[in-house]
């Protein structure tokens, strides 16, 4: 059998060992699983931000794949841990709403509370499931226990908010999503909603004070230095500066408005 | 035969390519072996850092687990390199100081000194061990060499003192041995301790100028930004700001003195 | 067969799962191939640092390993990409000089333009060519296509120049190529020109106004804090601070001239 891929998100911090630990669980039980990390670096107890990556991400891994996500400021209180089975991928997660953008996508096809101490580790913290609940379960999974066995089936899931676009048919009003490394501002509006506005390439863009004119189609278009819109890997409108940053340049965050018009 | 793990530990810095130099040291000996990143972001030299990291996560690893760990100042004089088995799993790492904690817990049942330069890569750099004797003699020894064919026996490692905690039955004095990657506060105060004192919920614990009153379960007992004490999940006293950083509130850094009270 | 590996170095940033990304892919056509991170901090477009990156790594890794590189800020123009075979090792990349300094020393026995869209990933994104191109081919290459069916030959690759030390005889001129994370900065003056200048234990080095007297062998040579001369792990001249940083020290960054006298 092939290997099992097990991805891993988390707060933790880049280089922390805690993620290390919970390698360890993993393949104490199973040792031929193939551990991918995804990112240690979502802003701490960033439910939303780990919610978007996980969308991102999820749909490029081979099928069966089982991601899990530990952005859990709920650990030891009653919120639920979940593993949940949406498309043909697998999500091992706190039931705080990291999974809303995954299931929105795909319905869920299977959830289930992870109720059955029989494989977690012990004695189990309070402060620290990932270690001690969610990195064994995986495992277990992984090593090819049916999702049934870790519990009991979870009939609605926690479900965050998102701001959708808006538009009135001249104008369209969005926010960033999220800045990506570069400082790119990646906006929750996608190509199709701006294309039945009009011809990207004479649109406007407007967002921190600043008016792009026209959008383009890659960042080498235009020179460096120069603040451009344009669609993004994930096919979201994105504004970004030309070998730079326009995080900084703009100030921007997420949740800023970004407005396109004709 | 199932893959055998390497962990790598080092002060080289996130991406630094000094690893992946390391990497592939090992990977053109044994390409079967699985490599997995503990933390990069040891502190530059802090040899006790490394000490309470390989303390930490090596009890969560599969027998036989080959542990490297490259905090080395003194590279290329003549302190030793050893090769150390100590409980079920197995460390290579310069005799500075880094096992000291390992070894105080699990009582090495063997040590050799890294001497037979046949296993060496050559030539021998004066300022990277890491990537030519540990990571060869690494990756060798999960190849099926025997740990006696490296090198002389060492009879006595390399010792640090750690600071213990106190107790005169109503008070305790200890301290904060490191800031984890949330802010946390890790005490060299374990739960036992605490708890030969009275009932934890009932116990006050002073730390920077600032008392908390009752150690909690766990974060999610408190509102946000609360000052609280808990037990971690390597059962330590822990002082900890819910969705914060304690270490920041309380301008607090290792050795800082933490001291519980009835 | 043995397992096939693939290196990723990037600028994406550590922890951007821009890179979970490329992973996805090239496990979802691979799933046996064994992805090494060798960074993900270059910075961002700096081409020049990438060579280096890849000139320093590439000959410590098994033949046959296929090193990705993707830093490449003319993605989405008509810039090609391209898969080198140099000596033993495989590199795929932009055709922008990121690979100057490894065909520099190693003459490629191939070069192939990514032209074939049969191995691209569809629809190709104009911004992401690591996801959309690099990775699929990358694990297509490693399944056992042969480098001829993913497009055409290429004669000539991008080079990049780079600064040259320079000699009278009695007198090295050179500079540093960069900053390594411990903050020592290392040179582009080898060590065989030293000494064919005289006894390194003899000579002067001369950086951001400070002379250094004496190559010496090793850190641990001098105490703390002392500014030292040394041939580095690649056997180039470095100037560093024996447990500090010589570049904070200096205020020394790549470029910065470095002298050798009698």
């Amino acid at each position: 059998m092939s290997r099992r891929i097990i991805t891993l998100t988390t707060d933790f911090g880049t280089g922390s060992p805690y993620v290390a630990q919970m390698k360890g669980v993993i393949l104490r039980i199973d040792p031929e699983s193939a551990i991918v990390d995804i990112t240690h670096e979502v802003a701490p107890q960033n439910i939303r931000q780990a919610a978007l990556v996980l969308e991102e991400i999820a749909p490029r891994f081979p099928d069966a794949t089982a991601h899990v996500c530990v952005v859990d400021p709920g650990v030891g209180t009653d919120r639920k841990i979940v593993l949940v089975q949406a498309g043909s991928q697998f999500f091992i997660a706190p039931d705080n709403g990291v999974l809303s953008r995954i299931v929105r996508s795909r319905p869920p096809a299977a959830a289930v509370a992870l109720t059955n101490r029989d494989y977690w580790l012990h004695p189990v913290s309070s402060t620290f499931h990932g270690r001690d609940i969610m990195a064994p379960v995986a495992a277990h999974f992984c090593s090819g226990v049916p999702p049934g066995d870790f519990g009991t089936t979870v009939e609605r899931l926690e479900m965050l908010d998102w701001p959708e676009p808006r538009t009135d048919g001249r104008q369209l009003r969005g926010s960033v999503l999220y800045v990506d490394s570069f400082g790119n501002l990646i906006t929750n509006i996608d190509r199709d909603l701006v294309q039945s506005l009009g011809e990207p390439a004479l649109l406007q863009v407007r967002c921190g004070g600043r008016t792009v004119r026209g959008i383009v189609r890659t960042y080498g278009e235009a020179p460096a230095g120069s603040l451009i819109a344009l669609f993004g890997s994930g096919d979201r409108l994105e504004v970004a500066v030309v070998e730079g940053s326009a995080a900084r340049r703009l100030g921007a965050e997420p949740d800023q408005e970004v407005i396109v018009t004709r």
